[in-house]
């Protein structure tokens, strides 16, 4: 964007044209179902769209599968779509090999099958350390863990638009840590953190680390396995467009599988499972970390999302995210800074995501207003506008028209 | 059935069709997808058949809410899907009141917190009482939970197939029974317990007492209100016809919801979750169970088969299928018995749920050339073929030739 920062005179929707004509993403846009072009959707970073082979395969799925073939499906069709869509986001979107990720459960109770079984691993260790800032569902799931247990939470100040510093991690960090828990993306600053260094220092005090990668899975490159990441969790229904609750996936170093056992012992995890045995046994690998029946509607219609993520590639993906981001805090600038607005957000791009919030104390209400008028963006608590860019579907326009419908109504 | 029953020459396939000819449900088969009308489908008791209803359903949820309304369909149309539907279920299936049943969640993962919230309320009871016979995966959390917590699991043995007896339960209680654990109708015989009693008998020895309503749920008359149930889970992907893998229910008896507290603390449970607070407070009610985002495409799909459960009647499904049971009990005398074949199910009626199991050494084989046959039963350890039957779509001419067909294959 550097074109664009150039420009003092400020941004043309004609240079935001340019860019999408300009896009090597921009055909991806045609793969999804978009009922109405006038809206401008800067949400799906909470709920992706829907992709137009996703609508195709749950139609099959219900129609086909269930309707048709039965219960033979379970043996012929869907037995294998928990390890098989794990194994398509970890080795093309997270840098991990084969049986090392899962899809299953909601990214709640994935989050708490992880921390309980690094809890069990560390036993003589009495402390979680998590952000303040973090996700609510990661703050209750440790403060659950924490309550039963009787642990003891160290909690990370919030600092700034920048996230948690490895610094910051370090302090922190000392020999009664079991494990701690960090967001790759903040929800709301979109902050980035050193994965690789925070991962490290978690090491070098004798913790496992462990990442919630719901808001950067599919938009940011990610390489759990160079990183050292113990283990890992994170959403489908975002960037990868699996649907609204689409399950989520778990990924276990394969050199800690053998450490971290989950706690939810289920038929789906059990050694050859239907012999129905007595004595509970974990399966080996990935398979472990199931525990029910998965629901196959949503878990079905995640597999197209990640497809068309895995062949466009993250680095292309990254590059379209840091320029759509990039506009927005040029326009940003430009428009909303001189109506009070203030930057939420990190304002270098290689140290945030694919999200920028801008804040003003009504935020709400604007939000609200700008809904109403086909620009639909999130509030994020206290005071902020979260505006979410979906390289696949985002085009420069959209943001230059989205933030411009903000301005007027701001202004 | 004495009609047939009194039939000593045997019962004749046009006795079927009348039967078929005399049925107030028949009309509910033209209400889901019969995609091969030659098939017999005899395991609607593990995946129900597709509502026409749910096809048209899915599809809505997934083109107009996710491809069209997007995220706004969160506020406007899912978010109170888990109470809508759990309401639904619990009045016009389980005879609970409001607010007493919620879905979401496997099943698997929903019995955790039922059992986990048990246990946390009786800390000074050190056992779980459960039977072998139980179903893999209510063994396998209740192994879970006693391994984590240091507990005693007291098994209650296996009996024969009328299933565990009130004075077996009665024998194995004391003071220090947590909770008892049992399937209202046994996975592999169709046992049917008296919840009443046994229920009755858990709270005279100070336990709580957990119901699996996987099998009897929408097939047999329940009454957890009238029983005193503490709580329950549930399938609805059999009878209930909600698709593979749709998510669970649980209840909790309006009077123990303040004292039973489930321990997986996610955003969905928290009071007013999108202030996105700081400390975990749980809301008021059975949404206290949600845990993470539910699964919308498979939550969504199983309102329209519990709505025909609803409009049809358990008393009237109920007469039906005990019908339906006793043909196949009549034939199996007539053609099985003489085969070799052992009668793996209560013999009355009043005992046993909506399936019958026969036993004979190779079943497993013949289950499989079964289903190469066209007619689908299911194959359950060590010995038996089971075959199940879903009042809304079984007629009384597919119990009749599909046990022809499996004493054809096994002369």
């Amino acid at each position: 964007m550097g074109r664009l920062e150039s420009d003092k005179s400020g941004v043309s929707r004609a240079e935001a044209e340019a860019l999408d004509a300009a896009d090597p993403l921009a055909g991806y846009r045609d793969e999804f179902v978009i009922a109405d072009e006038a809206l401008i959707y800067l949400d799906g970073n909470s709920l992706g769209r829907l992709p137009k082979a996703s609508a195709e395969r749950v139609k099959e799925v219900v129609e086909d599968d269930w309707g048709d073939h039965l219960i033979r499906s379970w043996t012929d069709r869907w037995f294998d779509l928990p390890s098989r869509i794990g194994d398509l986001i970890g080795t093309a979107l997270l840098g991990t090999r084969t049986d090392e990720v899962i899809v299953g459960d909601s990214t709640t109770v994935a989050l708490y099958k992880v921390l309980s079984a690094c809890l069990d691993a560390r036993p003589d260790r009495r402390t979680i350390v998590i952000e303040k800032g973090n996700f609510p569902t990661d703050r209750y799931i440790v403060e659950a863990l924490a309550t039963h247990r009787q642990l003891d939470i160290r909690w990370l100040e919030e600092t700034g638009v920048n996230g948690v510093s490895t610094a910051q991690v370090e302090a922190a960090l000392d020999s009664t840590v079991a494990v701690i828990v960090l967001s790759h993306v903040d929800y709301r600053s979109a902050a980035l953190l050193d994965m690789a260094a925070i991962t490290a220092a978690a090491h070098a005090a004798g913790a496992l680390m462990v990442w919630d990668l719901c808001h950067s899975v599919g938009v940011v490159p990610i390489d759990l396995q160079a990183d050292g990441v113990d283990a890992a969790v994170g959403c489908t229904y975002k960037y990868l467009n699996g649907g609204p609750g689409a399950p989520a996936f778990t990924y276990v170093r394969r050199e800690r599988q053998a450490e971290l056992k989950q706690p939810i012992w289920g038929w789906w995890s059990r050694q050859e499972m239907f012999d129905m045995a007595h004595g509970y046994q974990a399966v080996a690998g990935m398979k472990a970390w199931l525990t029910g029946t998965p629901s196959i509607l949503s878990l079905a219609a995640v597999e197209p999302g990640v497809a068309m993520i895995a062949e466009a590639g993250v680095p292309t993906i990254r590059a379209k995210s840091t320029a759509l981001t990039d506009l927005a805090v040029t326009l940003y600038d430009e428009w909303l800074a001189p109506l009070g607005f203030g930057l939420a957000s990190p304002r270098a791009a290689s140290a945030r995501g694919s999200h920028v919030t801008v804040s003003r104390p009504d935020a709400r209400d604007l939000t609200l207003r700008l809904i109403d008028k086909g620009v639909v963006p999130d509030f994020r608590q206290p005071d902020g506008v979260r505006l979410g860019f979906a390289p696949l579907t985002t085009r420069y326009v959209d943001v230059y028209d989205g933030l411009r419908a903000l301005a007027d109504l701001a202004g």
